[in-house]
Order: C-alpha cells, then structure tokens, then sequence
C-alpha cells in the first residue's frame, strides 16, 4: 500500500530557508527504493567548516553512525561534506556496510578535493539490506555539478522516507552585531518508521565558531528538542543530529568558548530551529491526528520529570486515548505510577488543558469534564502532571496512536 | 462500543477446575458498571489458611493492594476470605477509597467471622471514581448463603472487566503421596485494560504448607509467569497474584522449608497452573490475534535477556509487523539496540519459528523469507534472538498489535 496523504498537523507549505554562506546544496533521484523522487543528498561545506554530531543510543548502530563517529575523531570535527541516502539504512549489514560507508566518503572525497574522513555520512531506510553503492560516483558527481545555495526543499525532500512532508526551519541570529543564519532539515516519521530508520538532523550555520563551541551547542540543546520528542518509543539504529559551521561571512572573530555572551542570541535562535525540526518529526508521526505536549513538573529532579513524561507520551494507552478524545486521566495516572519515579500518590495534581482534573490524589470537585473534553477535541493537546515531591521539570511532545500507525506498520513492507 | 467477540486465541471451553478442599466460592451481579453479569466473588477459607501475595510495583497503587499488603502484615499471613469487585478499581480515590476496602473487609468479616485483616481485596475496572460499596453487605451475604466448592466459572467470569473469556486452571499434584490440589483463577486483557485496571490472579490450594513456603513458591513462580507478560508494556494500578492454602485434605504433615524434597511435584504444578493463568491473558490481549513467544539466549546474565525480550515484546513496530504477518527482522534487531543491554551486533543471530534469519550480524544465507513468512502467517509465533555475549537468557509471551486494540482503547469510555 501507498502511504502519500499529507499528515493533518503538517505546516502548510515548506518554510522558507535561507541560504548559509558557505554551505552548497543538491540532490538527484538515484533509484536506490523510491522511483521518480530525489533520494541521495549532498552538501559541501567550504574548507574550515567545523562539524559536530549526536548519535543513536543504539547498541546496533548503522554503519554510517560507525563511520562519523570515527571520522569526526580523525579529523578533529573538519567536515567537507555531508551524503544522505534513503530507502536503505546500511543497518545490520556487517562489514559490507562498513565498506559501503568506506566507498562513498572516498568516492565524495575525490570529487570535493579532500580527505574521506571530512565527509560525513547518514542514511535511512531498510534494515538488513546490503547498501548498492556502485552507482553512487556517477550520481554524486551529478549532483556536484549542480549544487546551489537554496535547493533546501530538495534535500528536506531526499532525506525523507515515509515521512508525508519535507521539514526544514530557518532562523537568523545576531553575534558581534552582525546576521548569521541557522538553517536545518529533519526527517523522521516514527522514531523509526515502518521496517525503515529513522529520526535524521541536519542543521547549517555560517557562524565563526569554534569546533568545541559548536559541539556543546549542539549537545545542550538536543536534549530539550530532538531527545524529548517520541512517537512510538522505539529508538533508531541510525538516529543523528549534525551540526555544520562555516564561519563565513559572519562575525569576524572566532568565538571559542561556549559560555561566551555573544553567543547568546545564536544559542536561543540555533535551539528555536532544533525544537522547530524536532515538532515538525511528531507532527508527522505515522498516523498522528494530535499533536501533545506533555509537561511534568515537581518531581525529584529534571531527569525524573524526563521519565515520567515520557512514561506518559509512550503509554499505548494514554495515545489511544488522546487518539479517541477521552480525557482518560485515570490512564495518566496509571502512567505516572508506572514511570517508577517518585511521586506523591496522595498530593498528585493532573491537568487537561487549562482543566484541573485530579488534586490530592483524587478528582478535583472542580473538574468539569465537558470542558476537558473540547480541549481532547482539538488537535493540540497539552497534559500537565504535577507530582507535589520537588522542583523537577520537564516537557516532551508526542502524537496520539491511531489506526494509522496500525496500517503503515502493520501492512507497509508488504 | 461493546466489545463482546470472545478473542480467537481463547480456548474453546472453560477448564475443569477441582474443588479445593477448605475453599468456598460464590459470586453475584452488585450491578455496579455491568449490567446482568456477575460482578463481585467472595471465597470463604477454612480455619489455619495461609496467604501470600505479590503486588504491582505502581507508584500509583490502588486501595485495595495497600489494603492487602498491611493486612498480610497484620495477620501474619492468615486469611479468611477474598472479595473481588470488577468495573471500579477503587484506585487514585483517596481517602475514601481506603475507607471503602475498610468498609467491605469489615462486612465481610462479620458475615464470615473472623477479623477484617484475614480478609483479602481487590478491584478491578475504573481508575479514579469513587467506589461505592453501600450495598456490598448486602450482596457478599447473599452470596454467603450460597457458597459451594464448584462455581468457578462464575467466580472467574465475576472477576472479567474487558475479559473475552473467563481464565482458570488446575492441576493436582502429589506431596507425600497424597493429591494436592491446586485451581487457579486470573483475568486481564490488557496490562492494564482499557481505562480498566488490570490483571488479577488467584491461586487456591489444600496443600499442607507454612506461609513461609507458599510466599516463597509464589514468589518464585511469578517472575516466569505473570511477571513474563506483556500485551501493551503498561502496569496497572491494581495487579496482584494471591494465593491461598487450606492445608485441609492434603499432605498430613505441615511443611515449612521451601526447598523441601516433597514439594517438588507441587512446585512444578503451581508453576505450571500460574503460566497456564498468565498465557491466558496474553490469548485474551486486547485485539490480539497472535500468541507470540520471545526467546533470548546468550545475554550478559538472565536480567538482561528479559530486559532484550521485553524490549521486543513491548516495541509497537514488532508487534504491527507479527500482525501485518510480515517476517521483519529488522525491527527484532532494532529492539535488541534499543534495550541498550550488552550484544554484540556482529554475532548476534535470529530466528522467526525454525527458521535462521541472520547470523554474525547480517542476513544469514540460509535464509529463505517464504518460509519465515509462512511461519508468521500461523497464530503461534516464536521469535528468538541470541546475543553472542554470555550465558543470559529469558522467555516472554506477548500478543501482536491490530486495529482491535486501537479499537478498544481508543473508543472503550466513549
């Protein structure tokens, strides 16, 4: 079956992004799953971009995880280019795909003019399959010869696999007085969709930072934005998110050290495009109808809020619920309850909405269940669980679970 | 909705179920969510019977399981009765849900005569109203009045909330050459059911054994059963497994060390009764269609194998795939990266029924998918994963994930 109908939370149209000095674009149909669509990317950075990745938790990885992970190492976080394919996720391929991954950075590497270990590599798709990268030169040097500032729609679009919409965000920040723009593409439809991997980030800038200021960028604000997103729990062998920085045509001088103040616009706007691409990969949750916020506060500690949220936006339960329009507290509760976090049964306060609809442990006498559940009617929904122990807080988002994920899921390879 | 087609999975009679001598049971329709059905159990239990219990670990528990775990504490493990409610589980009520279970321990114990904390509670059915128990004194006396050795088929569809069929089984074993009985009840369909709490087990028994010991066997029992479980990974406020033994008719001497040579062949029937009970509600799983059996060999210990099998058995796109009948290993690799336990990627092997589908960490070339499919188009599903590690292994039972569930979590309170 064909999975081709726009999910109802996707934005109306792809944001416009604006070029990132220093930073080149193209994409080309290279028929590796999917006819007729762009499915390999390229991006070439110009030289003294510096790169920085967060990857999978997955003791699986793919093997283009393998492959950045150990060449950020080598190359002492220099990157020259980044490739992106899908419809294959090179995933448990053994060392054929580590090979795959060998060939292509050389491949890109010979035709950029520089080192294999400067080419970052990602890819999404089936599990299991060995990667054909034989015709990969030819198509790579294609898209060489025609790569361009503003293609952001293209690439968004070849690095999607069942995802309904392509997803990108653009912000510009101002450091030393001077614009730099953030610009970034995502994928990502479950977790990890259908028999398919996975939750891809890619994000762009032309600030003059350093290596280490890019990396501790990137590292603080993934866990509030790409780490607190879930569709179906389900974690990925091929998850990453990687940060490029150009240093062109920006402010002048190398900033170096993470907690300088100029960085401060820079950091609020880089983590707005993180959080934006992050709810873009939820609002197009397999069969997602709601998108949910789920916010935790006064547990033990942030880590603590984090479990309980999560226990909460990954219960097939509390989604069923959402997906019904049920304001099914108790099914919140039963979440909390299950998290194994600390909580105080008797001082638990549970909000639907604006709705108080639990205090002390019991049914609050002013919940008015009629108003819940309009809130349950809207297509954004927001819990709130307070849990009366600490200061501890927390927001994930997720979607609700609907027959949809049942059909793509269910019924998608065959 | 209602939800009424018996699960396909559901044996087709209702066990035969031996009286246990000292045990009396009888139940009645209280009327107080279904309607002509019956929906409260009481068993009444002869003089010197011991009880043990084991409890969810909720953070969220429901009155009636802190009111069996202080009573198990205050009557040093006797018990006369156990009352059972379905469609309230008087749990997240307060403080007059611990007056409720106070309320009906103490009418059943002046019906019985014995004392409220030799009475044994639980609830089954709506989180978070209040319960009312007015007119259960009325209803466990009429009951009294009619109690007999045999109505288990009543007692066990008593106990159903979304339950397609009532669940029991029996065994009888020989300890000092003399038949023991041991007749067991449970009921759930979901971890937790619908906006229902949850799976209840009950276990009765004449054998001639201290507390001591039928805690220890219990104990023991349940981490291979009712704790090897899963359909939708979600824990109940409410779950408990009780077991009652009368010691009346059975061996003649009392037995008070667990690992006494004589209770080998009551050992292995308790444990086969209490798997019998758990398969049952995985065959009752919401919407489920198949029984599916997770096998992990060679994990670092037997922890971390059954944290890999629930990591399977729990993850959504496993579960679609064995309904969507697709051999997708894939995702059994996925969920074996994601259990972020110990594996080594590039030796693990797996296997969907008798076929091998990968080994050393890619597709094995013995594999032929026709036969894998074939396999997965039978209701009896065995997937097994080894992880090249250690010695570690584990069993879990779980069902697959279908539209039935969607169905019936999404659309049950409305």
């Amino acid at each position: 079956m064909s999975i081709t109908t726009k999910s109802p939370l996707a934005p109306d149209t792809f944001p416009n992004l604006l070029p990132v000095a220093g930073v080149e674009i193209g994409a080309a149909a290279a028929g590796l799953r999917y006819k007729d669509r762009p499915d390999l990317m390229l991006a070439r950075f110009t030289d003294g971009t510096v790169a920085a990745g967060v990857f999978t938790k997955s003791k699986m990885p793919a093997a283009p995880v393998d492959w950045c992970q150990q060449a950020l190492k080598n190359s002492h976080g220099r990157a020259r280019a980044l490739v992106v394919n899908a419809g294959n996720a090179n995933a448990f391929t053994g060392s054929k795909g580590a090979k795959a991954a060998a060939k292509t950075a050389e491949a890109t590497a010979e035709i950029i003019g520089c080192e294999p270990e400067e080419v970052m590599l990602a890819s999404t798709g089936v599990i299991g399959e060995p990667l054909d990268v034989s015709q990969f030169p030819k198509f790579l040097a294609r898209i060489h010869d025609g790569l361009s500032g503003s293609m952001w729609k293209e690439v968004a679009h070849a690095i999607t696999t069942t995802d309904t919409f392509p997803k990108g965000s653009c912000r510009v920040a101002t450091v030393e007085g001077r614009p730099v723009v953030i610009s970034g593409i995502s994928k990502g439809s479950g977790m990890i969709a259908p028999d398919m991997a996975t939750m891809l980030g890619f994000m762009f800038t032309n600030a003059n930072i350093s290596q280490a200021v890019l990396h501790a960028v990137l590292a603080n604000t993934v866990d509030d934005s790409f780490n607190s997103i879930t569709v179906d729990g389900d974690t990925s062998t091929n998850d990453c998110v990687i940060a490029f920085a150009t240093g062109k045509n920006a402010n002048t001088e190398l900033i170096t050290d993470p907690a300088d103040p100029r960085l401060e616009d820079f950091v609020a706007k880089f983590r707005e495009v993180a959080t934006d691409l992050a709810h873009q990969i939820v609002r197009d949750g397999e069969g997602a109808q709601k998108f949910v916020t789920v916010d935790v506060t006064g547990a033990e500690n942030d880590a603590a809020a984090k479990r309980i949220a999560f226990s909460i936006a990954n219960s097939p339960l509390v989604k069923t619920a959402i997906a019904g329009e049920d304001p099914n507290w108790g099914r919140l509760v039963m979440a909390v309850g299950k998290s194994g976090e600390r909580a105080d049964r008797d001082g638990l306060s549970v909000w639907i909405g604006e709705q108080l609809v639990a205090e002390n442990g019991m049914l609050s006498r002013k919940y008015t269940e009629a108003l819940a559940a309009d809130h349950m009617a809207t297509d954004n929904i927001r819990l709130k669980v307070d849990c009366a122990i600490g200061t501890g807080s927390a927001t994930v988002w997720t979607c609700d679970l609907t027959h949809g994920y049942i059909d793509i899921n269910a019924d998608y390879r065959s």
